[in-house]
């Protein structure tokens, strides 16, 4: 079985590679590309029967009802807010994402960056670079046996915690939902309080939604250790950023993370001063490989669905 | 049971701690801490039934004859070609040193150094610092599902091994002996030159000496794979360097490295200056942790040779 039309929105001919295009023709006898604000958008939507659409490429219900024969949503993204997910479940729309396409991307980048702060390579480097060829007399911190929590044992925290105990630290987590087989391999489970509490190094991994903002309030930030480490690869919406500008100030923890448009200007700038702080743009999802295995999943998602066996299914 | 006197060469009062000097004292009646060129070193011998050196001290046949009463020497280092170790045996002294305190520090800033690289967190901070919240358009790198090659599986390389496990690598060997454990683990053996050959990461752990010098020779680092990454942390007369520069200079690998004494001043100026080339000092030995780790084995060394179970033996 084949898809006879589909529309792409916001998915340039540079989205996929030469061999994974023809994959798609393979599975789609017909693709028109069109831009999201289009006139001729609706015309193009009335025979299609499956429409993509790129990062934050909205799809409301007017999209929706423009396309009586649509039948699959294929997301080229991780996040789907910016899709009527509830109008097209209404109408029988199987939709799909690109789920862990960079879970192994943001895990890696999460251990460079932790290291890079506890043997301060960035220092170390311009004396190597400059010859320096003995010890320098700058002494590092090591990952072997420090309590390091996760918070969220999805996708990404799950490689986290794995990649952790490979260094053998002692991996504690809380997720919405326990994981034995995670708890099986060593990895404790612990309320959300005593992780925090607990944790030389921790990290968060879970999606920025309405339950989630303000996670790390002000009480939850004054339990943690001092001398901890704080890894925040997720939304600063997460986290009460004056209480943490507070304890970050006193030198009391350390805070790496990946900076996003959530972060207010005046906090980035209270943050960018301090030696303790590490700051990275949001790069941590960007490798070659994460971007062919987007690629990869977004094709199999398709091939999955004509099979009658939709994946990455969303709704 | 206790030693009567020691005679300490080279370990000034701050490289213990004052807790692990009192477990020292509760082993040792009497310490004398005195400079090797001292001229009352040999009248201090005579009745030491223990003497202890730090990293570089020498340990000659004539002061080892100096004190017939001496049972024990213990290294407050992992080297020991500076202790005349044949003369001491032949004397039926025993000989410790604290091999494996920096193992763990080595593999971690292995891996820190290794990520930095793939990521190239030292130009991400940079953007990150000066307010860059968005993805910069850099991609990286993965380890997951790289050929990792190791080329010496004692101490420091077994627990590299075990880390790019966690990281999903695909982990190979060659070690002087096979290691049945670490491959029932699906850590696989392959013959040196297979493994150069087919590693995109190699990284090589073994002690620097007559048999291992130019182990890396002009004909082994041509087979390295274009792309590869070649990491030392060991001696760099293992390496022909002028074979590495040529390699390097043309772009078809890439180097990070610990610089060293042994390296060649202008073999230095031609890496400094590519890109492709990661250097560091020699800082990867260097924690808290270790240091700590290397005063408590030099003092279990003592227990364990009073209990008559030495430990670290090296003789």
């Amino acid at each position: 079985m084949k898809f006879r039309k589909a529309v792409l929105l916001g998915i340039g001919e540079n989205a996929l590679s030469k061999e994974n295009w023809s994959r798609f023709d393979s599975l789609v006898e017909k693709r028109v590309s069109i831009a999201p604000n289009d006139p001729k958008l609706n015309a193009e939507l009335t025979d299609a029967d499956c429409l993509f659409n790129g990062f934050g490429v909205e799809v409301k219900k007017e999209t929706i009802d423009a396309a009586p024969n649509l039948k699959y949503i294929g997301i080229f993204a991780t996040a789907f807010n910016f899709v009527d997910i509830a109008h097209a479940k209404s109408k029988g729309i199987t939709i799909s994402n690109v789920a862990g396409y960079s879970s192994e991307a943001v895990a890696e980048f999460l251990f460079g960056a932790l290291l890079e702060y506890m043997r301060d390579l960035e220092g170390s480097k311009k004396l190597g670079r400059a010859g320096v060829n003995e010890y320098n007399g700058a002494l590092g911190r090591e990952l072997k046996g420090k309590v390091f929590g996760v918070i969220g044992l999805g996708n990404i925290g799950g490689r986290v915690a794995e990649i952790a105990q490979g260094f053998g630290a002692d991996v504690r987590y809380w997720s919405r939902n326990r994981k034995p087989e995670m708890e099986s391999r060593g990895i404790k489970y612990e309320n959300t309080d005593e992780l925090i509490s607990h944790s030389d190094i921790l990290t968060l991994h879970f999606s920025h939604n309405k339950d989630t903002i303000n996670f790390m309030n002000r009480e939850r930030i004054g339990k943690m250790k001092n001398g901890a480490i704080l890894m925040k690869f997720i939304s600063m919406e997460t986290f009460d950023t004056d209480a943490l500008a507070d304890r970050l100030s006193k030198g009391e923890i350390t805070f790496i993370f990946e900076n996003d448009e959530e972060t207010p200007k005046s906090t980035f700038e209270k943050f960018a001063k301090l030696k303790n702080c590490a700051i990275y743009p949001s790069n941590a999802y960007a490798t070659f490989e994460a971007m062919a295995r987007r690629q990869s999943i977004f094709i199999d998602n398709i091939d999955n669905f004509l099979k009658g066996k939709p994946s990455n299914k969303i709704n």
